[in-house]
């Protein structure tokens, strides 16, 4: 039986996180009983600890992994560093190809929280997903675990009662979650339901060993437009909240993943929905999407949904790359999307309030009112970007498009400024 | 005196637009008479007809031009090409260096709707903004319709109100609009009021003259996130409703102009504003950027900001560049930050639901559960770009990230597909 008491963190972790998030360490070590912020953290690694959830900045992860088609570990390790380097929190390694433990150990090697998707590597073992059964499965998620990845996206809510849904209201896309793929397949094949699902408490326990955290894996995200309003997509969301539930009276911290494709004017519900039956479980999205067209651009989709989503309570955002849809991502799709994920957390974050963001809105403002370029390229997002396509006109000091005839310098002697002290900490 | 009925067009023109945006043309001529929509058109001029405004699919305008830090005509002809093959619907010339005349005649030879600000060439004229006088400024306007300009934006709204409410409630980047700023200038100088303001009705009897398209400008456009809550912007938000409704009265068609910098939560309440003081003019906006922090990306932040007032009624979006706040524009700039406009643009049509919208949705669901890439590119916003990063992957029938294990084809025999019709015009 797991101790309901293991999960919460040391008092020097809880002091950490509460500095970070400028969050008071009581309302914090509440947060997380209450099951509404995780620290992804497996006990035998270390790295600086990390809080996802209510109350605390949205965090942005980066998906990295080789595949059979295109397999370097050479390029994971460069796609990580890229991700990191541009603001990303956590990476999963959702490698298919080569050597599947060796490259993990890559990813691990970063110091940030890793997650992964044990489904995938059982597969690979198998040969194939109808092969893949109860124990194999247990197997590499207890390997998983003792290898020290932090959190696992386990697709427990794909159940039969979803696979009923999905032959019940079909839908254009069928399931566009490799993960929920898999285990569709496996119901399928050998007329079981989801030992995930089934065998639910005893997945909490491997996970409580090592402290891992469930990502409750959104196997039936909707994957185009027409979709979003297919039954199948409600029918997990009740199991996630049920799973949700079961986990934390289990001890056991999870998060939630949420969709997918879905029109813009679809987000807000769909996310409250998700919250309230997961009682408020951080969550963690794809996207979501709010257009099917934009391929090529589909972090800008993304991001446009990740904020809005932010919006309505959405904690935790899995950036899109560019190639999304169209090809396997290289090292600069890793870079855009990574950006456009960081740019929408940081509107979810102006969305709640939080004085940090604000605060450092305020101190742009400041900076960009004095032509104060260094102090500019320090307060912005992407200062190398910000700084490359400032640097590419000599003697620049005016803004965009004004060029020599800048209305900042026009009128900034005709009025005073209002005073902003520029002492707190953004 | 201007009479009430020239404005209208004539029944080819309607029947065109209500064709492209699948209008009724009784409701379209309605529109119209209300002041809902306008058709940008000059009488001299020849190009498509385009209509913007309510129940029309939401527009996309680029800003090209030259300064005197950066001037060549080549450039800025590159800049509208790529601006249009991205999908941009109309451009603006905002030249300040150069033959200005000759410049525009280059803009005015693209077969769409042409915008200029005409107080640009008239400082350029006098030397500096103090100097503008209302007889320069009136004589610019002229010759500006004369060539064949469908729209000026023209910063009536900018009077005396609005100057002391800058002095009473200031802001940290006092103006941001550079025609607002030149204004303001003028005011401070001249201790006249604004002569668009004083003379409206002047101004309106040139503009029926040649059939030009006020847009009323923004003069008063926060700049920066703490300034989106100063009151100037709201001062001015009053006189462009009196404005609109003036010139309605007039016979003479008008769009409103918007913010602006706005964090996201503020964007409903101000479009709603601004549609219902102004009588639901069409509004043109830019951005608005929902953080001041994302340089380098703030074709991102327009996307989102725009995306959202597409929701609360925003009409036509001007496109922000990547080089925002950082340098002179680019052609790939240009193409990056059309691309991201009409990104957001086609979000809008989604949430109103139009039908043509929601329809290329449907279909690239479909061709993309049947792995079609021919048919995916013909959907796509940007086929160029997508092409050009599918291409890259040789051999490649599956989706982004999958590689091998391609869920769709994985469980796409399982269950059956709902019935689509793809007859339906998108």
């Amino acid at each position: 039986m797991v101790n309901t008491r293991d999960y919460l963190p040391d008092q020097s972790v809880l002091r950490t996180i509460a500095q970070t998030e400028s969050i008071e360490e009581d309302r914090l070590l509440r947060l997380i009983e209450q099951g509404r912020v995780v620290i992804p953290h497996n006990t035998i690694r270390e790295h600086p600890p990390l809080a996802i959830g209510e109350a605390t900045k949205v965090k942005v992860n980066v998906n990295v992994g080789t595949s059979q088609d295109l397999c370097s570990p050479d390029l994971e390790r460069e796609k990580a560093q890229s991700a990191l380097s541009e603001g990303a929190h956590t990476l999963m390694d959702l490698s298919t190809g080569g050597d599947l433990t060796a490259i993990r150990r890559m990813i691990l090697s970063f110091p940030v929280p890793v997650g992964t998707v044990p489904v995938y590597e059982a597969v690979r073992r198998a040969g194939n997903a109808v092969d893949v059964d109860a124990d194999l499965l247990f197997r590499v998620i207890r390997d998983q675990c003792k290898e020290g990845v932090d959190f696992l996206t386990l697709h427990c809510g794909v159940n039969q009662e979803v696979f009923s849904s999905l032959c019940e209201d079909p839908r254009r896309m069928g399931v566009v979650s490799r993960g929920g793929a898999f285990h569709v397949a496996m119901m399928a094949a050998r007329e079981e339901d989801n030992p995930l699902w089934t065998e639910f408490d005893y997945l909490c326990e491997i996970l409580s060993e090592y402290g891992v955290v469930a990502s409750l894996g959104d196997g039936m995200r909707p994957g185009c437009y027409e979709d979003a309003v297919r039954e199948a997509k409600t029918v997990e969301y009740l199991n996630l909240g049920r799973l949700a539930r079961r986990s934390h009276d289990l001890g056991v911290p999870r998060m939630i993943e949420g969709p997918g494709h879905m029109p813009l004017e679809q987000i807000g519900y769909n996310v409250r929905m998700i919250k309230e039956l997961t009682r408020n479980a951080p969550l963690y999205l794809l996207g979501p999407l709010v257009t099917d067209i934009a391929a090529g651009y589909d972090h800008v989709a993304g991001a446009i949904g990740g904020a809005i989503a932010c919006k309505y309570g959405a904690n935790f955002l899995c950036m899109v790359s560019p190639s999304e849809h169209l090809a396997l991502p290289r090292v600069h799709d890793i870079a855009e999307g990574t950006r456009a994920a960081v740019l929408a957390a940081h509107v979810g974050d102006l969305l709640s309030g939080r004085p940090d963001a604000c605060n450092r809105e305020r101190l742009m403002g400041e900076a960009r009112q004095k032509l104060d370029w260094e102090k500019q390229f320090s307060l912005a997002l992407f200062p190398k970007t910000a700084r490359e396509i400032h640097g590419r006109d000599p003697e620049n000091e005016t803004c965009s498009m004004c060029g020599d005839l800048c209305a900042v310098k026009m009128v900034r002697d005709l009025f005073k400024s209002p005073d902003v002290s520029d002492s707190e900490k953004y």
